[in-house]
């Protein structure tokens, strides 16, 4: 089976480091990036790899694994699918899913099975150099098959995530995975970055302990990558944005007042459910993976 | 050296576990808790254990560290000061520093050092059942210093949590700790109970990151200490609050816009922020530890 990655920085590049030893497989790629190929090629990460998408044997690849940003990975979509082998597989690691499925939707013809995915990890510096074979390990894998998809396609994935060290697979579809990323991670971004803002961040060396490092570490991020999740999920983003404000005034009203009975009311009645949470999710986990 | 802990829950059974081995010393506590005074005992941790403070021989110990919430640790200073021993080391690991150094200031007459502590690290579970020796490591140790505080004082604290893992003693008062905390510590678990209380969250199963793990681990907490440490720093926590709101309120009002070239100046910005913020950081952090 020849599998190939488009792009090896930090998602394609440890989704490569991770799959060392993944049986009956070679591993190429395209990184337009000449240290990125050099290391690649010389740690045997792949055994190809190309400049350009045009001059990479697309046509030869049994599963090819678009890791870019959505809009270059949409016109990899419209530019390439026609190129892609009949009956391969495609899918792509991005972290919103509405703009892949409607790239492939806008294609005239579809010989190939697109089943888009989203690897629930990350780092806030991008690139190969990066890069490292654990980064999933624990991790959620979110696939979004639509109704034509093989089964067969979500097994495979499955298989593949698992040996990269992912905790399990979890099926959405594009309309719910973007609902549900814009407030597990697009909103935590939003609300570091405005956590950093606030006037005390440079004078708070010192006094930073674990709840302060967990909810600003992803405030570093990369603007344009950024930029361009939060853009596709807008609506949805600012939704969520406001409800945060509107829960966080009625603690600061609660602070305000002179009901100390009321905050403490509040506060069991909020982490009671975030502990439920925490129960119900330790169930949850503990059904999976899908596909035993 | 005699050290004393009163109370031995997560933060004074973790202290006693990692402070093992400490040289010419011999811990001693007092705990209300039958199963605790057992355990305590049982492996070694103290040598002996007490039920009630009033059994306990505060009088003969050079050092008393309180390991308990506020409220208990202000009265039992209000209390108990006048049975420590003269010249004894008195301190405490409260998460806010004005009623205690209040409650000290209130004494008739002073024949002890009374250093404050608070160190950075905790867990969302309660209890000496939760208590481990390497919860320290890698944490600041903040030290709230009066003017007549002996620096030999503050350089035993400093061997002392060394010794537990601490990466650090940072030197602060009450004022600006308490201020400061309020933005690293305690408007973060406002944060994440705001973020847990939004229509999502049982929605999210599978969602679920790193960043959102890290932004709502702390919505876990136990009610009763939380009321009580945000009350004592209730006018600030409500404006950092309201800082926070105002910040989201402008990626809401960009969301929402049609602009998305400000979006990502905005983005850019902030993370910028951040990522100077880290500079900073590990420039500060190669400072320390305060003496050589």
């Amino acid at each position: 089976m020849r599998i190939m990655f488009i792009g090896l920085g930090l998602i394609g590049g440890s989704m490569a480091m991770a799959l060392s030893g993944y049986p009956d497989a070679a591993f190429y790629a395209v990184d337009r990036d000449e240290w990125t190929r050099f290391e690649a090629l010389g740690r045997g990460i792949v055994r190809s790899c190309w400049a350009s998408i045009e001059d990479a044997p697309l046509e030869t690849m049994d599963v090819v694994i678009l890791c870019l940003h959505p809009a270059a990975a949409a016109a990899f979509i419209k530019e390439n699918a026609h190129r892609l082998k009949p009956g391969s597989l495609l899918t792509d690691v991005c972290g919103v899913k509405r703009p892949l499925h409607e790239a492939v939707e806008a294609l005239e013809s579809r010989h190939f099975t697109y089943l888009g995915g989203h690897p629930m990890a990350g780092r806030e510096r991008g690139g190969f150099a990066n890069a490292t074979a654990d980064l999933f390990r624990g991790s959620h894998y979110i696939l979004t098959p639509d109704d034509s998809v093989p089964v067969g396609a979500v097994r495979f994935m499955e298989r593949l995530v698992l040996h990269m060290g992912c905790a399990d697979i979890v099926l959405s579809n594009p309309e719910a995975h973007d609902e549900r990323i814009g407030y597990t991670s697009q909103l935590m971004h939003v609300m570091a970055l405005a956590l950093c803002d606030q006037h005390l961040l440079f004078d708070s060396y010192g006094f930073e302990g674990g709840s302060f490092r967990g909810a600003t570490r992803v405030a570093a991020l990369e603007p344009d990558l950024w930029t361009e999740l939060f853009w596709v999920n807008k609506e949805t983003l600012a939704n969520l944005t406001d409800e945060l404000i509107e829960k966080l005034g009625e603690y600061s009203a609660l602070l305000r007042s002179d009901d100390r009975e009321a905050l403490l009311a509040r506060l069991t009645a909020s982490s009671d459910r975030k502990k439920e949470f925490d129960r119900q999710r330790s169930i949850e986990t503990s059904k999976l993976p899908l596909f035993k």
